[in-house]
């Protein structure tokens, strides 16, 4: 599959802070999810106009995440997205998490989603998406 | 209108808490819905059956809240909740928020919310909610 | 006081969407929060570096929204926010969120906030940060 | 190592669910640290204590999720938690999610965890800890 990366920018928030006085874990799925979303825009799909006008939505069926090192209020980290599989209804993600760009990830993690329609009914991803993704 | 008060409990999740090491201010608002929702129950209505079977839906119009005193991780708060105002198509709820059963709130608020259906076009309340209700 | 705005960008997470296909309204307590931290850096002053420097805390003590029209995920949102109060222990933000930048406010709101030290006493703010935001 | 489940009970928030009308997946990991916390007090361990008194903090080092079927709005799920590792410096845990106490599962997950005191520096877990729950 290709090796292309999509990067993307967040900003810790401080309601993403906990009083270990790091970010909490759980941001980092929710993370994950705005990387997916910009690695889709990338390669010229909207997200928003794949539910709308496609019917396609893409639930997460698989999470996961090792948190290397903690990070803080207020950093920029940057998220680099790979997608690592698409088959007919099927695609994974995979994701490092850098606060800085030269360094190792401080967190690295994977996810896999289904491809279904507005009611949850398993649908195939539309040719054209998965050509141009894979 | 009626003075009834619901009781609800939350006890404050990790996820909750800031860097402070306090509970963060946006979460009491989750726990105010937390707590209408029950008030509605108490009264014999299922908000989520309110959706579905009536598709009455009670978005968040105004919401204010002050922050006399910090709640910490684990603390289990008792959610006070009053109906202050029903009229044809609005709905108000008046919170207090306590540590101890018997000290002055932590913390108080109040939300108003609009009645509409699934599309966001405003409906009347039924007449039978409104009367049980107030 | 001065009406110099500061303005923040947004865009929707699916994490922040609800089951009513809109913005959860406790949202936006974050994104009045990410907004107040850019205003703060626009006019020379990093919250983080308040905290971990001076030892000033903001937390906040009354927090207020009206939600006057829906957004919806992958909205871009711009917020504009301006100081409107700043005595010795105590400071005020108010906050505008637009989803066109012509068009009046979809959400409005204001937060109060204390000036305190890590253990929650009160403190005064520094003057220069007092005369620099005044 | 011990079998022995503990069961918690969490309700699903509006504030949890997304656009798709399910539980956002994000919202599982709250609800594993909302239950392994109840596994350690069902033990005889309060994790807040842990962290005062002990000065012992155990932050997430890795996540993982699997989801099987979707939960929805003001479902009353059982979390079954499973403690599956403890060793000097580190314990896991593992996560069963049921809609209805006779069905399978709708969810599975585990956590892994280090022992660190309040600067992040590796620490054992006191003995009494590490005996009682293993």
């Amino acid at each position: 599959l290709t090796a292309v990366l999509s990067r993307s920018q967040v900003r810790v928030r401080y309601a993403e802070t906990d009083q270990m006085g790091i970010a909490y874990h759980g941001a980092y799925f929710v993370w994950f999810e705005v990387a997916r979303v910009d690695y889709l825009r990338e390669h010229g799909f909207t997200y928003r106009e794949l539910e709308e006008k496609e019917d396609l939505h893409l639930p997460v069926i698989e999470a996961q995440a090792r948190f290397l090192k903690p990070t803080f209020y207020d950093d920029v980290l940057e998220i680099r997205t790979r997608l690592t599989e698409i088959s007919g209804a099927r695609v994974s993600f995979e994701y490092a998490v850098h606060r800085e760009v030269d360094a190792p990830a401080v967190a690295t993690g994977r996810t896999a989603h289904a491809a279904v329609d507005k009611r949850g009914r398993p649908r195939r991803f539309p040719e054209a998406l998965r050509q141009q993704l894979s």
